[in-house]
C-alpha cells in the first residue's frame, strides 16, 4: 500500500492518436472523506474506448477532461475509509468515476458495492461491468436477436464484443467474429463464434461474403468505418444494426467523418440503426448482472482479461487498446488484492 | 372513351434525370379479361417518386421495368369487363399494378375496390391510397411521435409529407416543414405546419436552427442529401429517424452516395433510424383508412393535388415530380369519371 496518492493527470489534448505525453503522473496526499463521501484503494483500472472521447473538446454525451484534471475512468478496489453509512472499511467497491488514481474519493452515489462470490473482483470492469451489461442490453433489447440470425460483431474479441458472441450464440444465433489478427480470432472461435473475419488481412468484403452466406440480420458495430460499409453491403431484410462505439473515428476528432451514405439501402432493407450508451441503462445493473453471473457461474460464459501491471502502465494500456493490441478487455493491476 | 389502348412503353434507362424520350407512347387493343381476371379502364393515374428506382437497373425491392414493357405505376378506374365473381362492370377499383395505360388487366389480389362514400376516387391514389397510408404508418409508428415533439419532414407539401405534418400538427406535435419555394411552404403553413424552411433559399442550416430552437425530435425524410445532414446536428436525445424516401439520391443512380457519415452522432444521440416501406403494412390498409377517411371527413386533414391533363402528360408529369415542380401530391387524369 502506498500513503501516496499517484494520479495521472492530462496535460494536453491530443489531435490524432494520444501519446503518453498527453499526461503526467503526479504525486499527492491520500485523500480523507468528506461528509457522506468515501475514499478507497484502488487494485485495479480500466481503460476502455470511451475515454478518447472524453479527451477531445467539444460536446459529447459527458463533460471531457480538462486538462489539469484527473483522467477519467473506472476502478475497482477497498474502501479505506468512509463517512458514509452503506459503506465500511474493506468493502469492494466499484465506481465510473474513480479516475486514474490510487486513491479515489467516490460519490456514493455513483458507486456500487461489489459482491465477491459473483467472481474476481476485476470482473467489475468488464463482464460484470459496463462493457458486460453494454453487450446484455445493447445486443438483446436494441439488436433484438432472434434464433438463427447472422450476428456480425466488431472489435469482437473486445470487452464488449466477447460477450455479445457468446450471447449470441446462446440464443441460437450465428455469430460472426470481425477482430484484427489470427489470435483474436482463434479466442473468438475458441468462445463459441461461427467463423472470423480478419480485417487486418485484406479483402474485407470477399471474406465478409464468405462468412456470412445468408446475409446479416444484426450488426453490433464497435469500429464505424470499413467494416461498417462491407457490413452494410451484405445486411437482410430489416436487419438491426447496434452503433455502441466508433473507435475507427475517434483520432480523428474535429475532422468531418465522410464516406459511404447508407440511405438509400437503409430503405430498401427497411433496416433499423440504433445508437446505444451504457448510461441509459445503469439503473437496471442488477437485472443484467444477474444474468451474466449466472451464465458465468455456468460456465456458459467466458471472459478473456489483458493485464498490464502498476498504475505507471495506464497510458500505454489506453494505447494499446486504442490500437487494437490488447486481446479482451484492458486492465491495470494496480495494488493487491486483500487476502 | 377509347377504343385502343393507349400504352407508355420504357424505351431506354436514363443515366441520370430521366427525359420524356425514355419513354414511348404507343396503342393496341383493349384486352379481354382472362379467367380469374379483370379489365378496368383508367380514371387517373399516380406518378410517385418510386417509379424513379423502377427505371433504373440493378436490384432494388421491387423488380425493374424492362425497356419493352408497360410502364409500371398505381391507377384507379372503372372495371369494364371481369371474370372474377368479386367484381362487376362499373366497380370502382384501384391497383398499383395499374401501369401507364387506358386499360389494365389486373390481378384481383392486387386490386382493392374503392368505396366511393370515402371521398373522389382519385384519393385512391394519394390520401386514401400509398402515400397516405405510408405517411399514417412510418410517422404513426417508426416515427413514434409524441406530444410536444418537434417534427420535421422533408418534401413536406408532398404527397406524402402534407398527411404527415398534419397528423403530427393533430397530435400535439410541432411540425416545421421543409420544401422548396414560398408557394409550397404557403400551404404547408395553412394546413399546419408551425413554421418551414425553404431549402433552395440558402442558408438552410441557419434557417432550421431558428426553425428549431429546441432541437428535432422526429425527422421524417424523404430526400436524404444536405437537408439530411442539416436535420443530423440539431436532432435530440433518442431522436427517431424515417427513412421513407432518398429522391436527392435517385438520379445519380449507379453512382457511390458519399457524404457525410453520422455514426458518432447516432451513438451520442442514440438515436434510431429506420426505413420504411409500404409494401410491409399493404395488408393493414383498411386500418389506416378508416382512421385517414374519418379525418377527412371531420374536416381534420386536407389534401391538395396536383393535376395533369391526358395520358400524353404522363413522362412530364414524372419529371414535375422528380423536379419537383409539383404541389401537393402528382396526378393525371385519364378519363372521365362516371357520372
Amino acid at each position: 500500500m502506498h500513503d501516496v496518492n499517484r494520479q495521472w493527470r492530462l496535460v494536453s489534448r491530443p489531435a490524432a492518436m494520444p501519446e503518453p505525453g498527453n499526461w503526467q503522473l503526479v504525486e499527492g496526499p491520500v485523500p480523507d472523506p468528506g461528509e457522506g463521501q468515501v475514499v478507497a484503494r484502488a487494485c485495479w483500472l480500466s481503460v476502455d474506448p470511451y475515454m478518447r472521447g472524453r479527451i477531445s473538446a467539444g460536446p459529447s454525451y459527458a463533460r471531457p477532461v480538462e486538462p489539469g484534471e484527473v483522467m477519467q475512468g473506472g476502478g475497482v478496489g477497498v474502501v479505506v475509509k468512509s463517512r458514509h453509512p452503506a459503506f465500511a472499511p474493506g468493502d469492494v467497491v466499484e465506481s465510473m468515476g474513480w479516475g486514474w488514481q490510487d486513491f479515489a474519493t467516490l460519490d456514493p452515489r455513483a458507486t456500487r458495492k461489489v459482491d465477491p462470490a459473483l467472481g474476481p473482483m476485476r470482473h467489475a470492469l468488464g463482464i460484470l461491468g459496463m462493457p458486460g451489461l453494454t453487450a446484455y442490453f445493447a445486443f438483446l433489447e436494441t439488436g433484438a436477436p432472434r434464433p438463427g440470425d447472422t450476428v456480425v460483431v466488431s472489435s469482437a474479441a473486445g470487452a464488449v464484443g466477447q460477450v455479445v458472441g457468446q450471447l449470441a450464440s446462446i440464443m441460437g444465433c450465428r455469430a460472426v467474429a470481425v477482430a484484427g489478427g489470427a489470435e483474436k480470432l482463434a479466442w473468438c472461435r475458441e468462445i463459441g463464434y461461427a467463423v472470423g473475419v480478419d480485417y487486418k488481412a485484406g479483402d474485407l468484403r470477399g471474406a465478409l461474403a464468405a462468412a456470412t452466406p445468408e446475409g446479416i440480420d444484426v450488426y453490433f458495430d464497435n469500429t464505424a468505418g470499413p467494416i461498417f460499409d462491407a457490413v452494410m453491403e451484405r445486411i437482410n431484410l430489416r436487419a438491426r444494426i447496434v452503433q455502441c462505439g466508433t473507435i475507427d473515428t475517434y483520432n480523428r476528432p474535429g475532422q468531418p467523418d465522410t464516406g459511404l451514405r447508407h440511405h438509400r439501402h437503409m430503405l430498401v432493407k427497411r433496416a433499423r440503426w440504433q445508437g446505444f450508451l451504457y448510461t441509459d441503462v445503469a439503473h437496471r445493473a442488477e437485472e443484467g448482472l444477474a444474468r451474466l453471473s449466472a451464465l458465468l457461474r455456468e460456465g456458459r460464459l467466458r471472459y478473456r482479461e489483458d493485464v498490464s501491471e502498476g498504475i505507471e502502465a495506464m497510458p500505454a494500456a489506453f494505447l494499446r487498446l486504442l490500437s487494437g493490441a490488447n486481446l479482451g478487455k484492458q486492465l491495470v493491476r494496480v495494488s493487491p488484492e486483500p487476502a
